[in-house]
């Protein structure tokens, strides 16, 4: 008899997104010459950079004809694409990252979902809250947690991000082994200084643990005392895996191209204590259950770090980050609290209020959909999260609405 | 102290094909001037068809507009291509199978690798010997055998498939649980009748097990009468998971589209014995750790059905096929037993020596690269995997020097 994976029937359902939707429609259904002006989902809206246009096209007619198709190619991603990342995304900001140690893959989503495998099943895990859904869920799945209790799965550590601590989190207070931590962050749009992830390294190296470093908004600091990447922090090359994605700066979220740094000098442990070099381990993932990006792609995302591409990259940025900024100053006149903007594509709100309670009242008198905080975890509840991927005209008048609406 | 998932360290490492590489390199610089002809790896070398690299050019172009921009898609695959296949590939052919039932992907390896995390650790499982590796070695991670010794691992149920049964194991002896077939067989070429397949229904019935049955190269079966799916046997539904690919019949081996039918029918059990769904369970796994195929390569394959596609597959899968005729004849007339060609682009041939010495011999006399056979598993010893992916030029240049060279 095939027994199922149990840990599977842990997972709460997620209803967010079909809560959201389910409420737009009724919304819709009741007004149906309103237009609705969705601020929700952080997904981009403007069109590929020309640059990588081009490039993708150019690559479409190398696979046309017999002479210039391209098979399988390596599992790791191409080394146009690999030299041009290491080179422009960490040496040229003084981190001394080799190609080899960069894994191309189709999406972050996948490579944050897919790392757990390569620890024990009794790690001690600690991931900030509200976050990201998909640290927890893979974790969930893959019996790293007892059951789900007032709002919260058993035996993880979770790392309040609140205003109180500005939505850094501090130090866990139990001993913990992988980490997640997401700067700008997903959903609070808050930053860590150097400082700040300077603490978390040395953690790292005194308790033996790892840290998973998203950086998937790294392109949307605008303040150049932050660090974007967590390798430039002096050691971080022995105690952290970063995750980067081009789906935020170039747009590439329908088109899925991101990447995954292991340095060769990160370290895990066997169970006899002696250590075991993380990089072989992820490789060896890649290569058993993975086959390379599609090479269109892979030539597209090279083109962001042409001459053009990038400076089309940073108009592209720069339209979201000022649309936060719109967004930002409108809260902000309003009298709500908020974090984000200023280094993130997302403002993230205290709503006064319970987050849900906000979201109809945004939906019903403004008609602007945006996401209950409480989807990013148990201190999400009570905020409501705008993100900034729409055109200018649709933020403008999301926030005339919102202003008339709330005033 | 973080620990690593130690059943990572009983992989064998794979010297399969740097081994090749190596050893063709060795050759290249001895003999500079002269040209090795490639007939291992299972990958192909024409371009992709007329129809497929339109709609490739017609998608990227929408990709360049606000107005025709398409950030995430759903993560099951876009309807568009769902319904494609599910009419073509399934309902035409008598199988009653659903778009929702199809989750599109990146590539077959990635979904036979990543579907038993669906599973128990404790489930038995057995698998063909000799058959793609990716099987085995994504359940060796996962800790469902004990170590490596004699060539195989602890606790696996190996289903031998010899010249004594045509290539196509019998049940096994034991009771298993899961249960992976591969027709046409890669390596060996060989196919299974339905009346075959039936047993195998059958025998998942009768213990409550489950078929993971990977159809990547059901495009060169000829004869009719032979099941392109197992979704053709009557019963399969409740019993068997199919994976398929654009790979080989349409040339996406480096464009990267592929796909999985979980019928909502297929069941596994939890520990208290209850029926599980394994459609939600599948669904929630490609919705955590997945985020959709880049919308111009699904828009690539959806070309493949088309009325032009169809016919530029069948010429590309016809030319293919005749390759592996030539070398079948060629092969047959130096006095060789050989399995596959019929309904398959690969030669399984029975060398007569260690797979290595002949894959020595045919490098070194004929200057043609070949796939050993035990690279696929203890079965494989003696053997060689010949392919019939390469020009015709190329296949007819090789079989007039292995012929000379072994005549």
């Amino acid at each position: 008899m095939l027994k199922i994976n149990e840990h599977y029937l842990k997972l709460q359902a997620s209803y967010l997104f079909s809560d959201i939707a389910k409420r737009m429609t009724a919304f819709q259904e009741a007004n149906p010459d309103k237009d609705i002006i969705r601020l929700g989902i952080g997904d981009v809206t403007h069109g590929l950079p020309t640059a990588c246009i081009e490039a993708f096209h150019s690559a479409v007619d190398e696979m046309a004809e017999d002479s210039s198709f391209r098979g399988y190619g390596p599992e790791q991603g191409y080394a146009f694409l690999r030299e041009a990342i290491a080179k422009n995304d960490f040496q040229a900001r003084g981190a001394d990252i080799s190609p080899d140690e960069v894994f191309v893959s189709d999406g972050a989503k996948c490579d944050t979902g897919n790392i757990q495998e390569l620890f024990s099943t009794d790690a001690k895990i600690a991931l900030p809250d509200p976050v990201y859904p998909v640290y927890l869920d893979t974790n969930v799945m893959a019996g790293r947690t007892g059951g789900f209790r007032d709002g919260r799965y058993q035996g993880m550590v979770y790392l309040d991000s609140t205003e109180e601590n500005n939505y850094v989190p501090d130090l866990p207070s139990e001993p913990v082994d992988l980490i997640y931590l997401c700067f700008p962050n997903n959903p609070t749009g808050s930053t860590a200084t150097k400082e700040e992830l300077k603490k978390w390294v040395d953690y790292a190296k005194e308790n033996k643990a790892l840290i998973l470093f998203d950086a998937a908004y790294e392109a949307f600091i605008r303040d150049d005392s932050l660090p974007r990447s967590i390798f430039e922090i002096e050691g971080a090359k022995e105690v952290a895996i970063e995750f980067r994605s081009f789906s935020k700066n170039a747009g590439f979220t329908g088109t899925r191209c991101a990447y995954t740094v292991v340095p060769k000098e990160c370290m895990a442990f066997d169970s006899a204590g002696n250590k075991q070099a993380i990089h072989p381990l992820w490789n060896r993932r890649h290569c058993t259950k993975f086959n390379g990006v599609s090479y269109p792609v892979q030539r597209a995302a090279e083109a962001v770090y042409s001459e053009a591409g990038k400076v089309q990259i940073q108009e592209l940025v720069n339209s979201y980050l000022e649309n936060a900024d719109l967004i930002a100053k409108a809260i902000g006149e309003l009298g709500f609290d908020y974090a984000g903007a200023a280094n993130s594509p997302y403002v993230w709100i205290q709503g006064k209020r319970d987050s849900w309670e906000f979201f109809d009242m945004l939906l019903n008198e403004a008609g602007v959909v945006c996401t209950p905080g409480e989807g990013f975890g148990k201190c999400g509840q009570g905020y409501i999260r705008l993100s900034a991927f729409n055109s200018r005209e649709n933020v403008i008048k999301a926030m005339e609405r919102i202003k008339k609406a709330l005033a």
